[in-house]
């Protein structure tokens, strides 16, 4: 049976698939259940399957693959269409950088991880500095190898959302800082909901069984996925069957644990809801960060932070903790809305979410468009922070120094947290215009948003680029306003 | 820097085991973790890692560098000479078996199991005998073309049993029968303990805490190994810091699972001692099954069913199970060493289990000789098993279908179990005439007989060939004597 160029490339990418999502279960693995001493071997095993994948993807045949078969794509079909977009721009991306540079880059990052480990417990950005220099230079070599159009900044953001331009972002992100900062000035202005009213003893088995019944409730398939306990939580889709959430557990708050399930939760319903006849197939992978993260912030701050979910799960909450009986559902919609200003991005709620974002995005900016030396980071950072949130930054710590994706070279990536959210609100919005789902919604019943999501988000996959999708799928570009308004609603009234 | 054919094969050893011990990792997960619909998918992925492999490993330069290395050999390298031994040894095995019947075994055993399973629900041999013919079939062609001195079975043997003759094992085994059987007839006779003075609820959580003093007393290093649950006691060595142990729970019998730990955990230490230098070299790697298991019957057996071994653990067993407070050691020990006649293998008591495997080994070695026409298989066992323990088959589900290995082709297997048995009485033995481990026998104190073992078995590795290592150790080639003169002291004294 003779087989086509496209054929040989679908085949390569089902067996590197395959691969990689062996690696996925070592990854998962590793932050799980691996014992101590097996760290290092484990990322010797690592390190040889990043090297395997890449190898075989980058062999100069599967260049002569993709040249072929971009020659002889039939005009209809928009799947192939979408493969060899993608396998193009993979192939050129992955070619284009020489040994020497991914070499630099990978010892610059393990160097950086542990001068910023020191510098974030020293407080002391001076000791970060000169690495932070070096990645950056390495990610200036990379972005003008890559190639762009308009920016620099451009080749970095597409490798962590396919497509984005700051054009793009500006008008996303830009309308929303001068939405939220009033919003936020009013929101934490209201009186905060009295936590202690919550206090009690929450054994993890109880949490255990009431994150499942939740989780089960809003349509994860744990014939096809579990859930385990780690440090931090994250979601692995690492096989077509096979996606994995981890929470993690405080027996004097069953929120934590739960929020952590219903994020992860939302990315896993994602994971099981990609085609997966096409697994190997960019077509059959997730469309991107931003994506992902809307669907994750979809079902925890959308479903889980309201009013009637908690109409329909406080009994059950109560039944797993009876000491939370003569509670209200509005009170726990109120504990989980809590507004504040802080400093440290990853604890920050809903509302000022995005500003921590913000910051971060338009430093990033800065930095490669040759605006901001090095040496003014912390200072900008500080002034900038105040501005945005209006607290005084009192040292790098729980200022520049707080988020470890500069220190592994990811630049680019801060974008896609609001993205996220923003997508999120724009789908939740589009989503609630078919009655089925608003009438879900009311009654805490969420087939048909997941059945909404299903069609136009999940089965799609990478089929069309981020932007397009959501657009397709909401019927209008994602802007800034379906988030305010729901901030507003949620916040103000 | 030039590098020897030995260096090229050892660097090739090692990335061939960094790869398999990933494909170990999805075994491991599989009977642990795995959700049911991902089962299939991971088998893809566990074929393709097989495939690998064995690629990587049986291609045509390894054989140039395996011929290359023999003639530089330097004459008192030790390990590269046993290095080279069995690296010719297992190249020679892949080698010699063309595509096509490798093909055909590998389908073969799919249909086999399906049949077997069918054949054993209903009791029905006749649905098995036409695909255990098909089998021994092609066992028989394996076995012509990897080649054997005396007898075919020969061949079947060093599949598990590096080394292994029907003729040293006919020496080893042979003794053992006219012994045991006057042995099991007055052991079965005495008045059994009554297992209802253990009745009670035995929490999970209370077994697991219990199980982990004692597997950490005796020597498992949880810093470089975990136990989980599993419907099969097994133990994975998945890396060379990172053994896995696995037990299962019931809440009405806490020996259960203590025993599985013990059992598995005497497989955990070998793991845990195996030279990890020489991880991906054949000397980097436990000896044999009949060695890995003597490890395992030693710690279960010859230490966990013994009255000082009680008399330690009693108290701690009365801590987390406080309604065992009343009994004596004594009690725990005639629980735990009940004789009984039975038809089932895998739940024999210790001195009956022996009976069980020679029935298999005698059968065996009957039908590859071809003095056994696979139709009088039924016949043949049920008349050999009333001879051997005195008890009337009554169906073939109880006879000759109980056990899954033939249905995976897997004959030569069986006589590995009594191996064990008998090198872990020989071994204890000879470690008891060095006084600090029969002190330390006496006192529950086992940290010199693990020395022992590290020392003559576990750091070894495969620098000797199986029976060569355990003559080594204990001075003497291993016969029945020292395990017949364990069970009559254990179950007549």
């Amino acid at each position: 049976m003779s087989s086509t160029a496209y054929d040989r490339i679908v085949a390569l990418g089902r067996e590197v698939q395959l691969v990689g999502d062996a690696a996925a279960l070592l990854g998962w693995d590793q932050e799980v259940l691996l014992p101590p001493k097996g760290v290092p071997y484990r990322a010797e095993q690592m390190a040889w399957f990043g090297g395997y994948t890449h190898e075989r993807f980058t062999a100069p045949e599967v260049g002569d693959w993709i040249a072929e078969a971009e020659t002889k794509a039939e005009p209809d079909d928009v799947h192939a269409d979408a493969n060899l977009r993608e396998w193009r721009h993979e192939y050129e991306r992955a070619t284009r950088l020489p040994t020497k540079l991914v070499q630099d880059f990978a010892e610059a990052r393990v160097h950086a991880q542990a001068a910023w480990a020191e510098a974030r417990g020293k407080s002391d950005f001076a000791l970060f500095a000169p690495h932070l220099a070096k990645l950056v230079e390495l990610c200036r070599e990379q972005a003008e190898r890559w190639g762009y159009e308009a920016c620099l900044y451009d080749a970095l953001l597409d490798r962590y959302e396919r497509g984005a331009t700051v054009g793009e972002l500006d008008s996303a992100l830009g309308g929303l800082r001068e939405a939220l900062v009033p919003v936020v000035e009013e929101a934490v202005s209201r009186p905060p909901f009295d936590r202690s009213r919550l206090a009690g003893h929450y054994p993890v088995d109880r949490q255990q069984a009431f994150n499942r019944e939740v989780a089960e409730a809003i349509g994860f398939d744990f014939e096809a996925g579990r859930i385990d306990t780690a440090v931090h939580p994250f979601c692995s889709g690492m096989a077509p069957h096979d996606t994995r959430l981890t929470t993690r557990y405080d027996e004097g708050d069953f929120l934590s644990s739960l929020f952590g399930v219903l994020h992860e939760a939302g990315h896993g319903l994602y994971e099981q809801g990609l085609p997966k006849e096409r697994r190997g197939q960019p077509v059959g992978n997730s469309a991107s960060l931003g994506v992902h993260e809307s669907q994750s912030r979809l079902w925890e701050n959308h479903v889980g932070r309201s009013l009637a979910f908690w109409e329909k799960w406080l009994p059950r909450a109560v039944h797993h903790f009876p000491h939370l009986a003569g509670l209200e559902p509005g009170h726990l919609r109120a504990a989980v809305n809590r507004a504040e200003r802080s400093h440290i991005r990853v604890e920050a709620d809903e509302v000022t979410y995005d500003l921590h974002v913000l910051l971060r995005y338009e430093l990033e900016k800065a930095i490669f468009a040759g605006e901001l030396p090095l040496e003014d980071v912390p200072g900008e950072w500080n002034r900038r922070f105040e501005d945005l949130l209006g607290l005084p930054v009192r040292n790098d710590a729980e200022g520049c120094l707080q988020d470890i994706h500069w220190s592994m070279g990811i630049f680019g990536y801060f974008p896609t947290y609001s993205l996220g959210n923003l997508n999120a609100a724009h789908l939740a919005r589009a989503a609630r215009r078919d009655p089925a789902v608003s009438d879900g919604f009311a009654k805490a019943d969420y087939g048909p948003l997941l059945d909404w999501m299903r069609r136009r988000i999940h089965h799609p996959g990478s089929l069309h680029l981020p932007a397009d999708l959501v657009e397709k799928a909401a019927g209008s570009p994602v802007g800034p306003e379906a988030l305010v308004e729901h901030l507003r609603e949620r916040y103000l009234d």
